[in-house]
């Protein structure tokens, strides 16, 4: 039986308290924290956090669109709050604010917050990769990962906790990197973006799995692109596919935090309402107890999001799961378990509501008469190697984007 | 014909910057900043921030329920960081986090973080007083008004630059309030929660406005409760009211961030979602802009929001009315008019979505195909003087909230 | 308390069956059966029947476009047919299928079929007029007169029970043809097409019903253009306002058999599915049990439908009031009270919905995940006199449609 | 080039009226008319009729729940009066209304409406046999084969032009269904009612297309239990299958009038909405051209519907094929193509809206805005052999109805 969570670990009996104040240029062996594999091979739970470039587009310090991460340099305190707040609501893991980054020097930077704040409690940092152009412009096998060493150096000077290659479309791309993130010695877990369907080559859940498995990554899974039901869905696939195969790994999943079920392969960039029209497709954090605990049933021990999280969707997760963690996190000193700070409300058809069972069955409605509950996802049928899909340096001109738009209008 | 905007108005550029790094007492005299009067007398529109406590329970640092503002003591960056994010997405007003607040040590607490960020850029600060349970409990009109008498000192002494009187739900405790915030001789704000359907006493918001007028406020209008498009309707009741009676006032739209088509007068407290489903009702930055123009329009000029608010919000109503305004929010660096951030994306369909007219028409979809569109608002009938709405000291019991539990099952 | 019910009310044990067979030509007096005044003064239900156009459209035999009666001649056996359903479902009376009939032929033989069917069961036959392209061409009184004259000369003569001025927007001419129906002697009812907004010059619901009162019409109400609750909301408004002014009336309703909250106030004609795209709008029975108990005890007594009515949707009157008329209709010999029917149904969980709370708390889903729930109206604001609203002899040219296709466009 | 239509093939240029009248006695040869798979095999196109027991039901002749066809001897008129009305619309192929039928002298009658109404056109009559108690309840295929037997005696006798074995979730079933039918010597089409992920065995639809050929079927496909599109896409798969195997078939498509995109593979009764909750999922006239479409392009040429069809879906898919057809049906007269109708409506809003491309692009709202799209299917997970299965005798006691609402109200 677990044990009842002792209410709130709070930053001040972390870890890190213990340590002294945490500095930018990490001196401390990683040692000094149990380390991820040792945490999953004792049963652990390790919770996630949320995708850090869609939460601060909302909070004005990310452009859509390029989505780099130049705001760690420009707004260090701003990324500071977030990680901070993410640690707060049970964070396990702070990934390093660096995705898309290009710029070493802008990766650097992305680095140092996470340290901060990792130190801050008994979390762990995570450096990543993510596909790349080459590998769909098809370069060599030597060029891609040739990229992938050099994006990692930095990781391995900073002595990060956990290497993560995650975001791939291409379990084969996924594989070198794996294989790249593998020879440091570190701990490597691999998530693609993919759905039941499997990779953009047609791979199944099961086989990249067991390709990824083979080329040396310890935790296994999906992350973005879909939400939680169809992630879960596709890593207990992948469980299948390593089981069936005899091999042994950890799984992950970090979905999206949108609901997500009319999605083609391709996931939610080609919904309509990528990127800016996503609001009505948030889950909430009772959708978000649902996922922990089908995560939890489902085998998953690392259990994050990605787009669309915001600090309470990994409070819910950390709630759910509080039980079997043995404790509840720092920020829930601020919320009462299913609904139950609502027992005070002035009005009596709102403490009402101050219950499980309520917040259960709740089917909530959208507002939104004119709007229907599924859309049709674009579905252009261009694919590698076409016309439209070949990277320029110059910003689209208006006359290609005329041409784009004239097309669209076509099609709908 | 109105003027460009000039590209980013930024922290840097801010009358602030000249006056030296602000402190936490403000020894700077208010008149150093162009009043809120002058700037409405002129024709300018001020825009104001989201919701608080909505905010950052999100972030974890706020309890539903409660809705208590410890969190201005207990986590000042956090609370600092959400008001810089306001102010860089083009709030010119900084409402100090003293909502609910009871404890005066606290209420000191609350204020600081406003001015601090406030003097970083050209925002002003307000000061506000609510509705209180006293007035609810039939308290004396000498009695409610040492309640506000009380709450306002505070913000005397700090000098805040304009006094709000938010959130009532009886015009009457609003005069009351009007009336102690006038005899500061600062700029008074008073904004009801109420539909077109008027107060909860029936008084139609045609009549509220001309009694706030003649209470003496400077700006009268609505915050809270109902979505934008209730809310600058029952604004142009107010406004039409106040110049049918031969007066003149300048108008405030501080609405909620989620489509509410199906409240009844109460308002998105009687929802079933609230508060802890309300995700599928979020407007999009479109709606925003929709809503900037809309109350524009209608001949409001103290333009923001309530709960729900994000960031990103305030910022799509400082880019909506950027020409007339006459420059963009420093936020704008990190956003591209109608989805231009998006010419650069690799997907030529998510390109294809870089322009108005297609944020313009689309109608989001939920993804929730189990959901309805509306729902059918708590009507218990309950009102003043009913045993279940008297206040009492002790946390509620679970017998009591059992007999809620039940009644809630069969009126359902 | 009202009567058990006896279990149906058959064809054969009906007065009409002591008299004999039917014939086209109607020999017998009126009087043989209990006029509608006379069941209406004694407290009786009087049910309706549905739209036959509508119904019959669906069945093949009439237009949508121009809805002109002329199956009654080419397929006397399909409208026969219909009649006979609608007595069977229960209607106490049949109305004359002569919608819209110009031709004296025409109408002449619209009246075979439901003197033939009404005289088999013990039903009533109404004969009607509706509002005139004359009028609103802007004719004079005397020429409008002429024409409802001219209409009713057929009725008279062929001596039905009951004459009904139904479908009219404008209170002003249905009080001309209240005048010369009065005129005959016979009882008349007259129903208007407006919702609680009023009739198209803004009339009031209430002063609609005083004028017709004055013209001289027994039963007042409304029919047609808006769903059962706008519609008995809105006699509601008139009965209010008749007993104001110190009248007295009887109350009919026929509204649609689709739900339309999302009309202005042009009713379902505005609507974009209207006439080929409003199945997902259509009652069921549960919505049409409910509609007649909120009918009967609005004090309303004549209850029956218009467009899109089934057989099936009257008897669902007829059984909900079954207790208060006394008895069943023949039909329920085919149904089951509440899902009844269902207890021998092979599946278990069918037959667990074999109960009134089953579906009286269903929400039915539509099955069309890609569609919204409301509709926008369609709001030209072309009004009496503009050129694209007059009459014209002539098809519309192909030119005059392409103006109006590139002008919805631009609208939409 | 396909043809054009000729305008209208009326009941009285046909080929039966030339033989003068039919009699319900039928003496002519069935040779008189080109037979089925003449057709088939010369690549005509063979309309088939809808659902009788659903459109009786509404009606008013048949009671939901036994779903029998007494209406057949109680009510001739009215089954017949349908008949007429699906050949009007286009039907190449009149089912005699017999579904379910136990008792002889019922089934005879329901012949005799049939045969009166096919040969007043150019149809064929085709006599049907369904799934059996016997063998769900595990009889021995020597006594199934023995039902079916006796029941195709009077087809036989009366001569029909095809039978029909359909309705089957059991491809074992059907296949000796088929061996019996085969037997007389007459052209037969098999069709099941399942979905894409096969029959109640887990047979895929492939497997099952080509044990029906094998079995001795001239045509296969699926009828009922789901909507057009999940219908079509399971016969593609049947084709598939069959062509795979190097056999040869015909195909024949009889979907719902219902969008059931939520149903499990037990198909639309374990919707909650099954059977007095269907309305809001019933198709449109242009749903039903598209489903045309579909069905032709997918090399099915036996097209026609089942439950929830009435006579103007016959029509829409009669009007979707009528250039390949070379005619348009009777019942055409009464109907503008794409809403052509419309050109002459007084409303010049309603008139823009005649032409394709509006009620193509037409997402039809629902009105009900508290109903959600999707709805959860029934999954009580009971199958063959659970005591809740087993038939008894004796109508369910109201002690057992109780047991059944009880778990439904835990399940929900």
């Amino acid at each position: 039986m677990p044990r009842a969570p002792r209410p709130f670990r709070t930053h001040r009996d972390s870890a890190a308290e213990k340590r002294g104040p945490a500095t930018a240029a990490r001196t401390m062996a990683p040692g000094a924290k149990k380390g991820i594999l040792e945490r999953l091979d004792a049963g652990e739970i390790v919770i996630g956090d949320g995708g850090f470039v869609f939460a601060l587009e909302k909070r004005g310090y990310v452009k859509a669109g390029p989505w780099t991460p130049e705001a760690a340099a420009e707004h260090p305190e701003a990324v500071r709050q977030l990680h901070r707040e993410f640690l707060r609501a049970g964070s396990s893991v702070m990934q390093t604010f660096t995705f898309y980054a290009s710029d070493d020097k802008l990766e650097n930077r992305g680095h140092t917050q996470s340290f901060t704040v990792a130190d801050e409690g008994d979390a762990l940092v995570a450096g990543g990769v993510s596909q790349t152009p080459a590998y769909l412009s098809c370069k060599s096998e030597d060029d891609v990962k040739a990229i992938f060493k050099k994006q990692i150096d930095v990781f391995v000077q900073k002595n990060v906790d956990v290497l993560l290659a995650e975001y791939f479309e291409h379990v084969e791309e996924a594989e070198w990197a794996v294989q790249v993130l593998k020879s440091t010695g570190k701990p490597v877990a691999a998530s693609l973006c993919i759905g039941p369907e499997g990779d953009l080559n047609g791979v199944s859940p099961g086989d990249c799995a067991v390709r990824l498995v083979k080329a040396g990554a310890h935790i296994v899974g999906i992350n973005c692109h879909f939400d939680p039901e169809t992630c879960v869905k596709t890593v207990k696939m992948m469980k299948e596919g390593v089981e069936k195969a005899g091999l042994k790994a950890h799984y992950i999943c970090q979905p999206l935090a949108y609901h997500t079920p009319d999605c083609n392969c391709q996931g939610f960039i080609d919904l309509p309402e990528f990127p800016f029209g996503l609001e009505p497709r948030i889950l909430t954090r009772w959708d978000m107890q649902k996922y922990a605990r089908e995560a939890y049933n489902a085998g998953i021990r690392y259990i994050g999001g990605c787009c669309g999280f915001e600090p309470y969707h990994i409070r819910a997760l950390a709630e759910e799961l509080a039980t079997e963690r043995g404790f509840l996190p720092a920020g829930s000193e601020k919320h009462g378990t299913w609904g139950a700070g609502l027992e005070m409300h002035t009005k009596p058809w709102v403490r009402a509501r101050a219950r499980r069972d309520y917040w259960e069955a709740l089917k909530p409605a959208s507002g939104r008469p004119l709007c229907p509950s599924m859309a049709s996802p674009d579905g252009w049928g261009v694919t590698k190697g076409h016309a439209d899909l070949m990277q320029q340096k110059e910003p689209t001109s208006q006359d290609q984007l005329n041409a784009l738009f004239e097309k669209a209008n076509k099609i709908q």
